[in-house]
């Protein structure tokens, strides 16, 4: 299964690293298998510059990409990707193509702004609840979950929270048993409900 | 306070990603301040392949890097590491001219093979506490614990152990308060004790 993290300047670091560690974990400590192949996606698949000057440079461009099977959109300062049509199109038809699709923190915005959640029940970062009500009123906005599910797309709350979703889509996309050795292996006390 | 972060081919991604979100987003967030100026150094500057393919820019090498005060050695495939002499000379002279030395996971073999640490109270991932009694029987390796403290030296236990470290160390280093604040802003359960 490819999981393809789409990054962008001003993403914020744990919001990709954090699932980009669980699903590179979950892959190598699999026995007799390598259900993920994880990689991080930028427009350009130049250097992006994170947040706090962390710069990445990411596997794939839009153009060189694979098919994502799972699409993960992080958040951070999200505001210049909202006003970009190459990045809500890509975003729009890889969703499309995507078994399931993922967004962490405020990477939500950019699934709304897509069109790839409508009257979805989603959730984001406590900071930002007002705002994606506001702006995006027929959305159905949860607070106080780790993260919430609705058919196929699934949406976290802020940043580490970005960890627990991730264990919780390798115990549903592969089996518990491999979340559950994830986390050990990782010394993360994952929060294995959807409330907070 | 300058916080320097070592990174290598190889280095875990939650390793170092984990610290740097911790330290910079206390940075970002802290009114009328910025006590923390948070930076990745590799030995060459150059790009390095972290684990799992995720490459990433080094703000410096040991040649260019400012004076730290804060060193963090990130854990990983530190095998190659431990046979560089030139990284351990860096190891040995940065951590004599820092404040604090601060290792994740298995970064404490890097201490320990620069001599850093010597009869020193250390911890490191689990998996890994009896290779490292075994290598460094003089050390007192510590088990189940988040993180452990001895004079200006503390490590940590596993991958996202190093979050709870590091903001452990924002609030010693600057206010608990602020730590309480990076933690509720990563939405990160934080275990403020430094045992499991």
């Amino acid at each position: 299964m490819n999981v393809g993290i789409y990054i962008y300047d001003q993403a914020e670091v744990l919001d990709f690293s954090g699932p980009f560690e669980v699903f590179s974990t979950a892959s190598r400590i699999c026995e007799n298998d390598t259900p993920f192949n994880t990689f991080l996606v930028s427009e350009t698949g130049q250097e992006v510059n994170a947040r706090g000057e962390y710069r990445i440079i990411p596997a794939y461009s839009f153009q060189s990409s694979p098919h994502i099977d799972l699409l993960i959109i992080a958040g951070g300062v999200h505001s210049s990707e909202m006003k970009k049509k190459t990045v809500l199109q890509w975003i729009r038809k890889t969703s499309a193509n995507a078994t399931v699709v993922a967004s962490v923190c405020t990477g939500v915005f950019l699934l709304a702004a897509a069109g790839v959640v409508t009257k979805h029940t989603v959730t984001t970062h406590w900071e930002d609840i007002g705002d994606l009500k506001a702006g995006y009123p027929n959305l159905n906005v949860r607070e106080s979950k780790r993260w919430v599910a609705d058919e196929n797309i699934i949406s976290s709350a802020g940043i580490s929270a970005g960890i627990d979703m991730s264990l919780h889509l390798v115990s549903i996309l592969y089996s518990k048993m491999l979340a559950e050795k994830t986390a050990v292996q990782m010394e993360y006390h994952w929060k294995t409900r959807s409330y907070v």
